[in-house]
């Protein structure tokens, strides 16, 4: 394989504010002798937050003795001109509208999550708007960076950056498979890394369809099936709004044994248990506010109150490792197996050709190159995706056309929402709460 | 235009119990010069109901002098042998399965209709049971025979028909949208004769794309929309239910303002404006066991009561009629216009090509030939029409296949159903309540 490794990179960090943050950083500074960094910035427009960060970071590179060079900026000249690499995990309107997407729904009876259901598609609007605009900076500053983007909701941010940007270097990328496998590999003891999953779906929206083992030569998904239906997943130690999504997990797949199903699943077919167990007035978005970003202000204060202090409570992360095994790929052409967001054109064969779909892929130099799939996918899961493909493209024409129209139809085709009547209410009251992190809907 | 008019026809009608009947022969009658009938064959499992109804088609015929000979069978071969034409208008299970449909899915504030949503499903597993049995005779017994088949639900049944007998003569109609056109027409002073309407969907299913008026050489339905927006229907004279449901079709316009929908979209779009309206004690099956099956019963009991009756209250109908000139169409090569129930294969271009659809076809010597609509239809009714064919295949498979798992997949992914849980309390209960109605399902 051809070594195209490349000296002192640059990485940006956009929505450096994130709690994610130091788990990158650090898994950058792990693989250090192969990611040669000279740079890092942090971008964020939440300059409090992203101040804080920068504290916390600072102290992590001091003590992991690392010459990387910190810059901490809300600037997009100084954040991207000559960057490498853009790490994309901005937050348009932050945690306090990632509450209101959670929130307005659940008035209604109607799931809110910040990616999925109606919450995903105000998220989606605002987002939408952020990313692009920070796309045109990108294209201005550093057009021959890779953009490597796992900012939610992804299938609509793809979707969006392939209209306005067709030829941009972006990969879209989400970790959620990662976590499932990671699930899957703890509770009943297999090495994933391991694996070639073949998984097909929309983010968010999908099923693996074997889960080849290349330490056995065989398909162990059938295997995994039992082992799920007999034992269960293992979920101590897990958070517990996550443990109660892989119990519905459990559930769809009682329901639908055939396949596994990404856990967000739940949002579409089980929404009823969903909002059973959600507390409409305290919401995972106040749950992040109440533990990670209370850890990132409380650890600043321990940086800020103790020269002396050691260490602090982070660590290298799946997440962070994933993105950074993205850029080797691309760095070192490696041709490493990922499930990426690409446009469909012949991946799944039996769904419509333009959308934009979840596939594993392979990385290198080039980019990204799809797996086809070649077989169709059965009926039950072409009419979901189908019927979500739909809402998610209509809901990006909304964006484009400023057509409230065409959001409405977004709403209401979305496989969360029970009726039209409810999907206006919400609709109304999302351009509402939004204001002008929407663009104006007529 | 050649003339391939056939002498003495002998005419099959099988559901010959219904109250449809005497409004179909009536038009018949009507139309004696066109069309040459010796013999009328009525054809029902349910020997009293079709005893009821020789009487009162008996007395018809008397009192329009007509010569043709009426024949009363439960047997399929004495129903079929050297028949011309079966028109089809079974109802297996009867009204009093009819009433189960609607009621089940009620007990779990699920919409039941007949013909959509879960209730539709149930009578789909009856119907393609019943329907096919026929079928098997009709081709022992009359092979050459036109099936003019309006047997609901006609999307599943037309699916059905087509995987088991790929080759047969067979019209699959539904009058809905002459009802929708009449309705039109009357509410705002149209000759709908003049009309041709370019409409897409499946059955029950779809929307007018365009109304192309004759007499003014241009697409009115901009106007008819605004008419309906500013005006809205006349329903004066029409029985509560149908106001009820050309109500919610004014609502439909009033979201979604581009296109006129079928009013059946209500069941998919305000199924919650649907229960809310609907009395789980008292459906339509209740309804027309008090008028409509009342009236045969009173009728019937007129006729052999007095023996000087000069006239019963039947007339010709608007379903009569489409029937009728939906032979004639074949007889005399005619190429009329009709919407009809047929394999896509490319009359609607994004979707996908193995569904069945309803478009505008022409009827002729040869059978049938669709309209390709040439553009593709909109995400919104792409995306809610992906996910109903696929429900819609995956009832058709479990009916095949004997699969439970398939028709959990239908019942969840129909698109008037909220969740999965409830599609599969609904769909145990519907195994309960058909019993040996339905196919096994393991």
């Amino acid at each position: 394989m051809a070594q195209q490794k490349k000296e002192s990179l640059i990485i940006t960090i956009a929505g450096g504010g994130s709690g994610y943050t130091p788990g990158l950083i650090l898994t950058m500074i792990k693989q250090k002798e192969q990611f040669d960094i000279s740079e890092i910035r942090l971008y964020d427009i939440d300059e409090v937050r992203n101040n804080d960060m920068g504290i916390i970071i600072k102290f992590l590179l001091m003590k992991h003795k690392s010459s990387i060079h910190l810059t901490i900026t809300h600037n997009p000249q100084e954040a991207f001109e000559g960057a490498d690499f853009i790490f994309s995990q901005i937050r348009a309107g932050g945690i306090e509208m990632r509450e209101q997407d959670e929130k307005v729904p659940l008035k209604y009876g109607v799931t809110g999550q910040e990616t999925c259901g109606l919450g995903g598609f105000s998220y989606g609007m605002r987002s939408m708007k952020s990313f692009l605009n920070m796309v045109e900076s990108i294209q201005t500053y550093a057009q021959n960076a890779w953009i490597l983007n796992y900012t939610n909701p992804e299938s609509i941010i793809a979707e969006s950056v392939r209209r306005r940007f067709p030829d941009i270097k972006i990969i879209n990328a989400c970790d959620m498979t990662i976590g499932i496998e990671e699930l899957i590999a703890n509770s009943f003891g297999y090495d994933r890394k391991q694996w070639m999953p073949d998984y097909y779906g929309l983010n968010h929206f999908g099923w693996y369809k074997s889960i080849y083992d290349a330490s056995r030569n065989e398909d162990i998904m059938p295997e995994i099936l039992n082992k799920i239906k007999e034992k269960g997943f293992v979920l101590e130690g897990l958070e517990s709004s996550w443990a109660e999504a892989y119990k519905l997990m459990e559930m769809m797949i009682n329901y639908f044994p055939e396949q596994i199903p990404n856990n967000y699943l739940e949002y579409y077919l089980f929404p009823n248990k969903v909002v059973e167990k959600t507390d409409p007035n305290y919401t995972r978005a106040n749950r992040i506010m109440d533990t990670k970003l209370k850890k990132i202000k409380d650890t600043v204060a321990q940086i800020q109150n103790n020269p002396d202090l050691e260490a602090i409570d982070y660590e290298t992360s799946v997440h962070g490792e994933y993105i950074v095994d993205m850029a080797l790929a691309i760095l070192n052409n490696k041709h490493d197996r990922f499930m990426l967001i690409v446009p469909n054109k012949g991946a799944i064969p039996n769904l419509r050709q333009d959308a934009v779909v979840e596939v594993p892929c392979y990385v290198n130099a080039k980019g990204v190159e799809p797996v086809s799939l070649r077989e169709n996918i059965p009926d039950f899961h072409k009419g979901l995706m189908e019927a979500q493909v739909a809402a998610e493209k209509l809901l990006v024409d909304a964006f484009f056309e400023n057509s409230y129209q065409k959001a409405l139809q977004a709403f209401s085709l979305n496989q969360s929402v029970p009726n039209a009547e409810v999907a206006k209410k919400v609709l109304d009251e999302f351009i509402q709460v939004n204001g002008d992190q929407w663009v104006e809907l007529n």
